[in-house]
């Protein structure tokens, strides 16, 4: 039997959500994103396991880990999006369904941010539709596991 | 009153959709596509238009008329994702909701395609999620539009 | 004995000047600028033949067209400046004596609109002197050709 | 039974052969050329359909339909060579032999000529033998689909 | 009342016009442009102050100077142009409208002349007119302060 | 009333100070330097929280709280100001002004420590100034924050 | 008397060893490397400190604590091997005989893995040679060190 | 006996300060901040010799200079910084203590403003912390060169 | 009396031909391709002096030589094609027309393998074409030179 | 049976070893390499064939010549690392195990010897290990080809 | 009857030499090295008229004067070799021959230091052999001009 | 007693001098250049080996040769210039003083010439000077090595 459960990553900084530079990444917090998107994947029969970190170690124990016991990953790297090999290798060791999430558009931002090592091992990247995002992704990774 | 009509632009060679190179864009014909899409969109109340062309100035000229009735564009470039300004300007000058969407993870293909000039004037960027990212569009655009 | 006629060529999205990001581009409609041009060329002695394209195959085939009956082109390729080898190699052909006009100060804006394959196979290059810049061009193609 | 026609593909200014730039180009005109090019595939018993255009589109189209009657393209990208991912897209997704065609050796012209999109599609390339490099094309293409 | 006064600046070598490399500069002399260019100034009811100095840092004073006593800047950089960080910041600090001029259309020529330091600063770029472009400078800068 | 207290943050390596690499970084100790600094926040009325870490989360997470209780963050990123995204934007968010401060002059370093991404998000810069350079932090925040 | 111990450190996602992508690492697990290193550091007198660590913090905490009772290290900084100058800074400090070591010839892999913040503050480079490259490590401190 | 001297030496369009983009400069004028410089410079038993200079040529004579009888030299280069190559070998050649002062955080500006070719020959460089930076630059000076 | 006479020159490890990476350069043998391209050539009316070499000197000792007797030269530079000016100053030395000959479509491979010092000297290329490429090399020097 | 023979090859100048650039090099000479090697090899019941050229031709033709009786190679490709597509297509061409080796830590030295040609198709790189490196080659050929 | 004079003319800071960096410059002061230059051209019938200037302006003053009286141009463009291309300009307009000087070889300097701005217009170029080169342009422009 | 013999060296393809390119490299062969090089040499009391080759390892034995029984060596390396390390190598390990001669300046050709492996370890560098410049190398190496 197929597991039943969504890993929800979130990245550096992005506990701050709805008070940093809410002109750029809204005025929703953490807490809601989560809620909401738990509320989607049990919709799609999953549960979730969500994880903020600032810590990039952190995140790819997260990411490990899922292998037991998870069928598929949300991730939103944040600012490793542009700086860490080390996720984008966790992520290619579990060999599981990976969807890369972005709030804002990255295209419309600085140069640096306009690489990611993430996007070469994930199946889907959504970027710049906000919270809905995470809910796409729920979605996407529903269709993709099956029921 | 807010116009209810999405436009649905389809770029070069996605015509051939279902049967060219279907290990990187899949099964689903463009037929498919376009009806699915508007199932959606007559779900949150919007009629599409629905408009494929391998020629740029074409699509140039669909958006453009886009600014008279319809309150939204999904657009997948395909190749000219990658070459064209007069695209990128035509959505700058239309002053609507875009979102860009690719069938394929873009960021696993070559290294020219890794540069988009839409994504630069476009709200939202969807790849990798197949035939799902029109979908998505969707939905974005209508809680952007609301009702 | 020469002709005495001058295509005035506009290309992308300049159909949608006065309405499209105005901040950028000016309030002047692309009929008035047509008009004033034609205006000045008769000042001296010129016909005008004027055409708006977002075909770049289309602004390719009037210039060609040119080598027949015209003596000059005044040429704003708006997008088409940075991506159209096309429409280099077609200025090129006819032997001409080329102007490009830019409405705005191109070096002002972003990255990739600071390269242009015209300005190599023109004579004169002007940008920033909005309107102004097509009468400009006018004065000079008159000064070139004689009387 | 194998299809016995192959596709003669001309783009943007070929149409100018002759009177354009000879001094890279030569003398021939695309008239000869066609003409030429035709008697050697009617040799090895192939039709040819020839086509010239300056509008990228058309020459999307144009390879999008030799999947239903042809066994073989031939192509002189012309400017298109180094601006057009749609047109390399289309080559892909009809999978058939291509022959990409230049008549002078575009290594020795400008940087910006030193990049192909339509090569890493094609099957061989030929630049620089002037008219004869569509008849070494057909050639290479009877050889390749044999009798 | 606004000054009636407009600045003519040309930099380095610019003294040596008619006799140095005419098949680039042509054969006009530097006294004759600046004699034409202040007939066209009268004629617009200006006064022109001309000055041309192989020196940086005398350009960056004449320009600061202008502050106190001229209405705008009509200014060939010459070989500043790719250099002179000085006199862009000049241009930036006094805060009027500035026409960039080039008697050669600069595209054509080396590598290191197709980036300007002083066109992202200056209001209007002129390049390959000829003395004429200090004309059409001038009446740029007349309909841009008006009377 | 304002907060009085500034955040002291040393990045990774530089409890080392003292006896790595002396000819670089000079003979005196992190001791030393929380010390002195600590005394001249002390002479302008403020606290000072002294934090060292190898870990960029833990530096994002003491950024962060920085929020609810400092005033001002004097920063050496040491390594971390080449490769850390993450601590850009935790410094972006947080909102407080910010002193990057660097014991050694990096512009004779090696080529990779040229780029500094917490530069972008600084208030000022200073470096090569050794320890001195942490009380012209404190000398600048007091200033800037005022009593 | 010098100290007789090694460091041996494995960066992120190598306690994936022999389940994750055996194509490329081989099916040998972390725990048989750490006790195949060890037995040959044993053959020369060594005794081997082995730590994992997906935390890049944890690394340069681990590097310099070897300075107080270890003469030689040996790192596999994997993922890190390409982004950490925290860890190169830390190689530097303590002043030991360091080999870097990879599993996989880099070489061959992604252009981003072909440069290494590591091997620049290294003694010894051993890539391609999979387990045995632990091996040689050891060979080579013994060597250098001496007895 | 050392020299009790200092060069405070100050670039282009710097004596427009108080007046030109006062955004990015503030309101300070140039006379103050040299009398503030001195100010401190004397309370370190220094006296100050001031230049302000938009003369290439004239910074250079002034380090030159310098060598005779000053102790050390504090520069803002202004525009100079990114284009000066003949000032850094000046100072290069005088072998005194130099700090490198600049008012705004030039890591925020333009891309070509992120290169200093002063740096490389700099004692320590301060940037964004205003007219501040000039007395910190002065208690560097003290610092370093004794009493 | 013009030469009758050709020079083929293959280049390093094309002696291998027939067993190395058949997948790339296919099952012909060099003895056959050096047999066939001496039949065409034979054809046309002209000896064929074969040679290949591993070594870059002996390739041009060759080129040399064909200045005394032969007509034309017909070159497959195999790795040389990317490294090596020496050969390229050969053939500009020799000034006899030059056709430069790769079995395996170059574009397709390496990017390293994208540049050719020979095609700047070269008068035609012929690329991807198998042994047939040496039939058309002939066949284009056969029309080139005349009878 | 398999061929119990290894090559080992020395490139471009190592027959200075010893006597040039000894801070680089060491002062072991080739002559005790060679004889090293080959104890290490009959230990492990492999003949060996040592050659050192100073001609990039020799070296390929060595390594063609080891698929008739060698079973691996060892190679120091010296200068020919940097610059050498024909060792490079050699090494691929033979099939054979291949173990770069490099007395020197490449990475400490100059730029343009970052990059090895050579590496591409090797199977394990080691550099900086002195001697040494030649010993553990053996050592990996040995486990890897067997007994 | 042509002009028996030659300019010497040295740039920025090369009146410090003999003191400053001897290591790179030498222990020969600038007088000396006029004295020997003008030594020489007496030898071959030349006058010749020395400057050394920190001023870019000035440099080109004299280069423009030099048209009138004199037959040749040494110059020691110093640090203006990379920066300045109104020097370059200036020795295109006078159309005299020109030797470019360097005392150091540039080459094993600073990277910044490895282009010239001047080599593109001057005959020929001599680096690092110390004041020797000023005799070997003598001679070399005695030998052009003829006598 | 120092050895008082000069090693010539010239590289490929100067064998066809006097007739190869005359435009270029002038009317003088190598026998004359050979010739006159060593009738300046017998003036400073040298001894004069000649030797031309298009092999790259010809050249480097040749070098290392010179060890033995040579003071100085004069090189033009040709083609080699840019792509030869293992000639660098060579020139680096025999310790020789060394100059650099190239009969053309090298500045005004391809930009893949103006990088030079043999520069940055020679002592001077002579481009430009025509047959002179091996007369120089004579004198600078008289002058170095003394008597």
């Amino acid at each position: 039997m197929t597991e039943r459960r969504l890993l929800l990553l979130n990245g550096p900084n992005l506990n701050l959500l709805g008070s940093r530079e809410p002109e750029i990444y809204g005025s929703t917090t953490l807490a809601q994103i989560e809620e909401n998107t738990r509320s989607v994947a049990v919709e799609f029969g999953f549960d979730l396991r969500a994880l903020q970190s600032n810590h990039e170690g952190e995140l790819v124990d997260a990411i490990q880990a899922a292998r037991a016991d998870c069928a598929g990953i949300i991730l939103n790297p944040a600012a490793y999006t542009h700086t860490s090999v080390a996720i984008r290798d966790a992520l290619a060791g579990v060999e599981l369904p990976v969807v890369e999430v972005h709030l804002s558009n990255v295209a419309r931002r600085e140069e640096f941010r306009q690489h990611s090592y993430v996007s070469g091992v994930a199946d889907a990247v959504i970027a710049g539709a906000g919270a809905l995002g995470y809910e796409f992704a729920v979605r996407y990774l529903a269709d993709r596991i099956g029921s």
